[in-house]
């Protein structure tokens, strides 16, 4: 999927005519795109949106839709929940690293409530009630979740833990699954604000380099459109919000090679090609080896049972954050990662509508199972006596309701007891990738000089942002409006 | 010690006169610089070298001196060792990734032993002797040891092990500790042939920016000497071989948060800047989160005893190489190891005379003693049976001399026993950086578009190389000599 359109920069001079132009060109009409063009448009800017698909949307209208907001939102307050900017400052500092960036952090906490605000101005709707399980998605249309492991281990400790996670409500009569999710009840009230303030759009028209001033302002996009090259002049500013490289398998390889396989969350047009857009006009990047990975498996299992590594041990908090057990998987495990839980649980866990693999019962099936310990082991080829060892030291605890290994919340500690199940979690994963641009808190993007690049802005995953490393959902969702928002208002004040 | 000059390239048209020229311009005097001005003036180019600091060496110099070298070279034979260039590719694939480079690795090792006949041919002298112990540096001066776990637990599986650690000898009655090692006796030869062949080097001038003709190639450099801008022209390349960026605290922060500090194989000239410089006119950058890190103990008591984490669990095989252990204690293990040894293994470990920190005995002294497994436990703050439940399951299988968890070697195999010594290895750690500018098999600086940057060459740390996530003591020694023996010819035969 890498494209080999050239992205090296054109120099204005070289521009025989102009076929389009604005006060603020925006690459890209996903979440970030959505945001800075209504922004845009709402500071007077004349704003015109390239993008490369056949419609809005980009990633964000197909994700789940978390939006990460916090400090004390009126859907947080709704359901009973205390919630400060210093305590969501604390726990995205100590999640989303390391290298989170405090100049980010900061101001995208401190202004959270505004954003909440903002955004049920425009028309997203948030259902006021909590939904109190681990997981991915809420069981109903339930409006906030806990979605970034905030009341697991070892962040209850680090920070007062609170939901953020908020889901945008689906229209009366909508389900979820096979139709448009959360994602989707965000981006069409940023698209239809931009559109009513008068943001104009170009589908089919796919970004290939900047153009560049002689004193090195970025002044326009050129651009293919049905084939045939199309000169774009942005008076005021340029903005990239194409997402980010997880289908440019030679930028994987090179800065991110554990996120091998993806699909899901990010859409064939995320190729890094706006990133290396930048990059050649001296762009610096961000931290390029992180990834949100998924478990691929229910959280409801998960969470009634123990992961262990290829060595048979323990080695993530079940109870958090399922991408953070797909990080850790990845990263901890090398990719080899199995769920032993035992019968008990596994009747109790409930059947989750949204498992893509289910079983007749409505759950997935182990791909193991066995009375006997060692019997699992040697099925699983994991060293003779591992299974046996973890079982029997968590067992030796869970008999106290404790589990001082990794901390699991008491709610979900049970001896395990024969017989076992098994699940083999050694398959490709859903992953996308968290690296890009480098950016200061305004969406400027940053030369490796260290100051912006006059008219030259970045904002969602082509930008590296609140999730560096570390992730939670809602935050590239979350960022991406943010920061996409603050861009837009700075490219309309620009030149 | 992030330099604030500026990177930004200089149009040469802005020049108003050049201080010095050269054919070949190179930039840095470790192992890449004079690897690569050697030759560029072999083959007849006039060749100039900057050097920041008063003399030549950089961090090579400094280093214990291996250099990664095999697929059957005549120390390899006088030693016994059969190898091939195909079973060292085998090894290094597996080894240096994930995301080696083929393109890089295969005529690394199909001309291996022809770099290690040319170093000799240039005065470097190898010991044909082979140190039968595991470790960072050998116990008398001999010239070859196994560097990288060759023979250890996966890569014994995965191609036929030989070592190719080759370390230069030692001049008559010269010692290790305290005085040149083996850094010193490359950086010599190599130093003293480009002298000979004419090379020209300039102290103490530092590197600041790019000169770049209006078509795109590098012309030259922008340089400070003794406070004041000095201009030099290069009229066949320039040549980058200043270091990584271990010194670079935003670039450490923004790529490889993990390298929290350093000292020992980077000096403090390793500030990133040469490879910003080449940002700045549009060059890519390979993996950059890469990082070779020691473990801070003794092999000779690493591979007696058992690594753990602070989950109390195995997580490394630990008679592999130590920079291994190094990498895994910060990745997998989120820096946090401790080394559980018994008084019988402690006392066979011969005393390393390379160790910093040794007791009264001549070996470091473990930071908690106990006879009881439980009450090193609650010491070091460990989970409640968790040291216990490990010992459990090692000295089930040790006491057949096996590890079916993580392989050791059998010979370093034996049931752990009471009394009991655990070091705490949560210190600082001395770490460099493996991430840089991309480049082609030939040293040729890639832009993001994807051609070389016409006039531009790299090699060494400030490289993306042959190290890009995994590493080998002297594959930077290594690809250093190698690949900036290659950018110098194509530099002399360039324009």
């Amino acid at each position: 999927m890498a494209s080999t359109r050239s992205v090296r920069p054109t120099p204005t001079a070289e521009i025989a005519g102009w076929d389009a132009e604005a006060d603020v060109v925006v690459v890209g009409y996903g979440v970030a795109g959505a945001a800075a063009a209504g922004e845009a448009a709402a500071a007077g800017a004349d704003t015109l949106v390239l993008e490369w698909t056949g419609g809005w949307g980009g990633a964000a209208a197909l994700a789940g839709g978390f939006i990460y907001l916090g400090g004390g939102t009126a859907v947080q307050k709704a359901c009973g929940f205390a919630d400060t900017p210093q305590e969501m400052y604390k726990f995205l500092m100590a999640a989303m690293g390391p290298g989170a960036d405090p100049a980010k952090v900061g101001p995208y906490c401190e202004h959270s409530v505004a954003h909440f605000d903002w955004l049920t101005d425009i028309g997203v709707r948030f259902n006021p009630t909590f939904y109190d399980q681990p997981g991915s998605v809420p069981g109903a249309d339930e409006g906030l979740m806990y979605s970034g492991g905030e009341n697991a281990w070892p962040f209850y400790d680090i920070a007062v833990p609170a939901p953020r996670g908020h889901l945008p409500a689906l229209p009366p009569g909508a389900t979820r699954i096979g139709e448009r999710g959360g994602g989707y009840y965000l981006m069409e009230p940023l698209v239809r604000r931009a559109t009513e303030l008068g943001v104009r759009a170009e589908f089919g028209v796919r970004a290939d380099a900047l153009c560049v001033e002689s004193d090195g302002r970025i002044a326009g996009v050129v651009a293919t459109r049905f084939g045939r090259p199309w000169n774009v002049r942005a008076r005021r500013g340029v903005m990239l919000a194409a997402g980010g490289f997880t289908y440019n398998d030679d930028m994987v390889g090179r800065f991110a090679p554990e996120v091998v396989t993806r699909y899901g969350a990010a859409i064939e047009q995320h190729d890094g090609h706006a990133i290396r857009m930048a990059q050649a006009v001296g762009a610096d990047l961000g931290r390029m080896d992180g990834a949100e990975v998924t478990p691929g498996l229910s959280a409801q299992l998960i969470y009634r049972g123990i992961m262990v590594n290829g060595l048979g041990q323990r080695f993530v908090t079940e109870d958090t954050y399922p991408g953070r057990i797909g990080q850790a998987i990845l990263y901890r495990a090398d990719g080899t990662a199995y769920l032993l839980i035992d019968q008990r649980a596994y009747e109790a866990a409930p059947a989750s509508p949204h498992e893509r693999t289910s079983g007749p019962n409505g759950k997935p099936v182990p791909t193991w199972l066995s009375e006997s310990l060692p019997e699992l082991e040697s099925l699983a080829a994991l060293p003779a006596g591992s299974l046996e060892s973890t079982v029997s030291l968590y067992n030796r605890h869970a008999a106290r309701r404790e589990d001082p290994v990794l901390h699991k919340t008491q709610r979900w500690i049970a001896p395990l007891e024969s017989p076992y199940g098994l699940f083999d979690l050694r398959q490709p994963r859903r992953a996308f990738s968290l690296g890009g641009l480098r950016t200061d808190p305004h969406g400027r993007v940053l030369h490796v000089a260290g100051e912006p690049i006059p008219g030259l802005y970045a904002a969602g995953r082509c930008a590296s942002g609140i999730p560096v490393w570390g992730y939670a959902s809602g935050t590239s969702l979350g960022d991406g409006s943010f920061f996409g928002r603050r861009a837009g208002r700075a490219a309309a004040a620009d030149g």
